[in-house]
């Protein structure tokens, strides 16, 4: 993987890493929402839900170089970015990009 | 504390701790509903919400006769019972509620 990360691309970066964390935010809350929810059974399952999405969240919103390419990979996968937002970036790291989107 | 249930009080036990449980469910469930919700972070606060309302659910709402008198008069101060659902049991335990209720 590589490690380099030119200033250029590096500012690509935050911008597509901030607009797909709101696009996650906003599913989520939706999520949230539209769970079904009649009784306390319910309830508790969905403080677990809710600990899951926060986990995944945790997990996938970690803003460290290493782990970029990765978070962005599944961005694309779970449409919260698509590859036009990443444009900028070279091109061996969007095909890892597009390669974690796929798999 | 009195330990000795007669088969009446025991009945009237059983419909009041029904009672009770589903005034209790109602009040969480619409406080669930009610919960300000417009960030990650309110989200991710209302997991910790849940667990507490369960926690305490779960240590109000056991069926154990040496803990009626504690979840009846946890009940009555919380308004999910009134005294008059409770007619039926001794004077003795009557006046242990009491004293929890307005405690």
């Amino acid at each position: 993987m590589s490690t380099t990360w030119p200033e250029k691309e590096k500012a690509v970066a935050r911008a597509a890493f901030d607009r797909a964390a709101s696009a996650a935010e906003k599913e989520i809350i939706k999520r949230h929402a539209a769970y079904p929810l009649e009784s306390l059974d319910d309830l508790w399952n969905l403080e677990q839900e809710i600990r899951k999405w926060r986990k995944e969240h945790g997990y996938i919103f970690q803003y460290r170089y290493s782990h970029l390419d990765e978070c962005f990979g599944i961005c694309v996968r779970r449409n919260w970015l698509t590859l036009e937002n990443l444009r900028g970036l070279g091109e061996e790291r969007l095909q890892r990009i597009r390669r974690i989107a796929s798999s």
